[in-house]
């Protein structure tokens, strides 16, 4: 992915800003090994790589089997990001270049680093002598950080919105076109191939996660994976897929009844079709993620399928297909974060009888200026 | 996937073995976290989880959504392990059992614990008040270990070999039918769909890696992604696919040439099948994978292609489509291993010639006591 240089170079300053709020003593220097992190400052899309991002410039560093690659994307990127390349292992590169900078607070993202690599770069640092004009006391250290690029990463930029926007609507065409797939005698596992050639299809490079085909019982498990089990005449089917465009993850859900539903049905998808139209509506920024998630959940409880929706209401999307923000009750452990412009994530509730049947809805909003934006119609 | 409890018993005791010899202190408690090692062990494949190995019995930890299907598996396995299921996060439930077990020194998988759940986890050990048998000065370790559960997976056993000998029989069939996925005009992208159909079709459940359709100028590029190029004639194409069969990796490749090749890429062709046979014809046990590279480099070599040949002979394949064996050059940071029956690993040799073209064959090989079995062919 080629990045406009203005648009990393927004990136980094948010990213700076953010290292600089980072406790008392702040760091000098930002190691970044979390690969969509990286994507995210850089564009650099390979399967290994990391970045240093430093107070005036950033480094990409990459092994040798992206060094032409990483040399191109970097020449466009305006001398906001420099290639760095090495001769033997990631880790002894970012030691060597931490040491050539002079880095003395060194994050790290310790959400993401093994501790064996922890250690390997802190032996490392440690292991070299001094050069001649540094004081004997000035060790560098690695210091723990956590949520810091993530943080940038919750509001999307224009780059961003724009790919996302026609990634929800290249996946919204899929949606309505699901029917078709689901037929007497099919197999979960078939449909679920049919949806995935229609994703590569319609240009998604791979599905964001194993797409689910839930049939008849196998409805009422939210995270059920596809089986060779036939679809029947009055079976619900729940169909959640998703797709990566240009990086980033779209991820939607139909419920489709293949001919006549029960009774008992019938209120689980009319409930759930409200729960979600409920949520939606109260998307706007402001309000807290959770007073999202409780709109859909009293539209249940009002439905007496309290008991019935057992997860949270959404999740962010972007270069992950499960980012920040958490649309979901409050928890004593994890932030409940208030809705800004510019989040992007799902709207899915759902509701689960065993002995009736699964039906859940999904599609993908954005957070607009005036209440949201549905990328997925 | 449901292993048979003897198998689990097995797998656990090699573990168990291992850990004794890790250190002079040895450790009395391991927690696997790296899932691909939960599911060796338990069988257990969530997309969250963790295990602790203890003297006599392994414990499945699991969240909420796994309640059901983690009972269900811990019954079939005969007591090698039992279920624990928490209310609030992984790293609580890890400190209560290892507390409650009385664990002393407890090894963390160094090559994948992130330094932010370490230090959750040794916090949590160390705040909470010793009971009163304790003596005060016993406070538990988390002790760093590397390869242990990986070391017993580099021999893959009778159940492993059963499920890597059909799908790699099943990848062979659609290996041997990717000519007519290969036409004028049609896209890399296109090619790759329908090669993941295939995939799928076959009973694979999802695609190993991103499918590597590579075609013309493209085909030099060994980590090539799927573009919208329209293949002509006089193209070799690059077709490098991989399927996840009941868990199990394999791993493809083809290279398919459409109309007459040119004399330099007639020479490539014939240079890289003598490669691959002279690799496969080097596998035995007890010749060091270094050998079996050698092999291959050096009938490349002799066709003055050596620079040609950028990449490694082959990896390890099973539950994750890169493990060990590195079938490569010796390097001062890795070790050179020694075959043993069992081993199950790639022989890809490629050459690539920028204004040539590139080609790349894959197949994939079990070591036995006499030499090796073709699983893709």
């Amino acid at each position: 992915m080629i990045l406009p240089p203005q648009t990393v170079g927004a990136r980094l300053a948010r990213v700076r800003a953010a290292t600089r709020a980072a406790g008392p003593a702040g760091i000098d220097a930002l190691v970044v090994t979390h690969l969509p992190n990286v994507q995210y400052l850089t564009g650099f899309s390979g399967s290994a790589g990391a970045v240093i991002v430093l107070p005036r410039r950033a480094l990409l560093v990459v092994d040798f089997r992206y060094v032409t690659a990483g040399h191109a994307l970097a020449s466009t990127l305006d001398g906001h990001v420099t290639l760095a390349t090495f001769e033997r292992s990631y880790d002894e590169a970012l030691v060597d270049l931490l040491r050539r900078e002079g880095s003395q607070r060194i994050g790290i993202e310790a959400a993401y680093l093994p501790v064996a690599r922890f250690n390997a770069i802190s032996a490392g640092l440690a292991a070299r002598a001094p050069l001649p004009l540094e004081s004997p006391d000035a060790s560098p250290a690695l210091v723990p950080t956590e949520r810091i690029v993530e943080g940038a990463r919750i509001i999307k930029d224009a780059v961003e919105v724009e790919t996302l926007r026609e990634a929800g609507r290249r996946l919204g065409v899929i949606g309505r076109r699901v029917h078709a797939f689901v037929s007497e005698g099919r197999t979960e596992r078939s449909v679920a191939a049919d949806i995935d050639a229609a994703m590569r299809e319609a240009g998604f490079s791979r599905p964001a996660f194993e797409t689910i085909v839930a049939s008849g019982p196998n409805s009422v498990l939210p995270h059920a994976r596809p089986t060779d089990r036939a679809i029947r005449v009055g079976d619900p089917t729940v169909l959640d897929f998703g797709g990566v465009y240009d990086g980033y993850c779209v991820d939607l859900t139909r419920t489709v009844q293949l001919g006549a539903a029960s009774e008992a049905l019938q209120h689980l998808y009319a409930a759930v079709a409200e729960a979600q139209q409920a949520a939606i509506a109260a998307v706007r920024a402001g309000v807290a993620a959770s007073a999202i998630d409780a709109a859909a959940r009293t539209v249940l409880e009002r439905h007496g399928l309290a008991e019935a929706f057992g997860h949270g209401t959404g999740h962010g999307l972007g270069l992950e297909v499960h980012e920040e923000p958490r649309i979901a009750r409050p928890s004593s452990r994890l932030p409940d974060q208030v809705v800004e412009p510019g989040m992007v994530f799902t709207i899915e509730p759902g509701a689960y009888v065993p002995g009736v049947g699964g039906v859940r809805v999904e599609d993908d909003v954005l957070v607009t200026d005036t209440g949201c934006e549905v990328l997925t119609q």
